[in-house]
């Protein structure tokens, strides 16, 4: 039996400021919970599963003993769960650090600027690690990375992907020997640009893109250019589009 | 006043049963009717709008006198909108019939199996739109293009883009003159492919990818090769970076 304190505690990780104040987010589902237990970068230290997935896993060097392990019925996962469909795992990691800027020299970085809504995020985030970009940098106002609704969007690759939350100008500032490519609507045509083995692609806002003073930072103004009548592309989309352009 | 039975009608719109059985479809928000209204191929019927909106638009030629235009409280618009934040205008259409196979020689196509998911065939619609395809070619087990959600994902894109409901293997059966290019993890790498004028671009399932069946009569078989590890890149991604590819 999970006690209402518990369920109370998990529930409140679905908001930003008690997964900062504990240092802890979730996940859910075998998809998202195995690409975290076979990853380095971040700690899970609770695990609430069904009979039958931990009969599946147990065996797994991965579940390390000091993880608490909890057997749950498909009933308690409902209370905890955040999916309309609750999973058969349930776990609690640790928020990996996400303020120290990671090395961004002779490698590609993603750096997102006020990206909203969760999904997209993830979505990005998934785009990454497709493309071995190892880095994601996102502007403070960014959705949070580690909400539930962003982990499961990765699908996983929130195990992978280095987050790190700066405000862009000082990376920027910081970064001046990198070169920056700014997605834009009126910037240069993608097809000018050969393949890069180093920068940082520059992705901004749903609907505002990136703002005058990013825009004016970056050394490449990039633009994917349009054929037909849409107004733009979305941000996930135009973010794969690019990284299959520049990176291929 | 909106009667109930009004109401009632509007709300029915929610189901592809009704859609289908009234022809009648509904979208919201100013960008999307604005589109809708722009556009040639379908017919907007009803109006629901604000003072505001109107005030601001009742001037507009394509506002034609057939139309029913029907001024509307906020509180109205909230009984009838699909979103959480109801905007200030409401359209019925009529649906576009969808089961005629269009020309599709001479031009690049998009055909979808089973996309489940109607943001994604949404923001796929809307990434034919950008790229300048003006038919997107669904399986009949895909989300419904006329479900409010989707209307919505494409951003207004639905205006332009011819959406033909009809089994794939039937398209391909026809069009054996046309090219085909099947996404899947397993095929030629895409920098091997220059840019194409004409063929039929095969987009498969969310989870699944595309059906053997259809593989089997794809002409080519493209894969967007994977530098990192995510298992998979989502459905509207891929179908952005093979068009930034093949058409670009």
């Amino acid at each position: 039996m999970l006690s209402r304190a518990q369920i109370k505690y998990i529930h409140s990780l679905r908001l930003k400021k008690y997964r900062q104040q504990y240092c802890r987010f979730t996940a859910e589902g075998a998809k998202v919970v195995d690409e975290l237990l076979k990853g380095h970068h971040i700690r899970i230290d609770s695990l609430f599963a069904t009979e039958e997935w931990l009969e599946g896993n147990m065996s797994l060097e991965r579940l390390n003993p000091k993880m608490s392990i909890k057997l749950v019925s498909e009933q308690e996962l409902k209370q905890i769960s955040n999916l309309d469909t609750p999973q058969a795992v349930f776990a609690i990691g640790e928020l990996p650090s996400v303020h120290q800027l990671p090395k961004l020299s002779g490698r590609i970085s993603l750096a997102l600027e006020t990206i909203q809504d969760p999904g997209n995020l993830g979505t990005i985030i998934r785009i990454a690690d497709w493309f071995g970009i190892e880095n994601v940098i996102c502007s403070p106002d960014c959705a949070d990375a580690f909400s539930p609704k962003t982990v499961q969007s990765t699908m996983g690759s929130i195990a992978r992907i280095r987050i790190t939350e700066v405000s862009l100008d000082e990376v920027l500032e910081k970064m001046k020997d990198i070169s920056t490519y700014a997605a834009t609507l009126n910037g240069n045509d993608i097809r000018e640009f050969s393949k890069i083995k180093e920068g940082i692609i520059l992705i901004g806002n749903e609907g505002h893109g990136l703002s005058e003073k990013i825009m004016q930072m970056a050394t490449h103004r990039i633009t994917i250019p349009r054929l037909g009548k849409a107004e733009s592309l979305n941000a996930a989309v135009a973010t794969g589009v690019i990284c299959g352009r520049l990176m291929l």
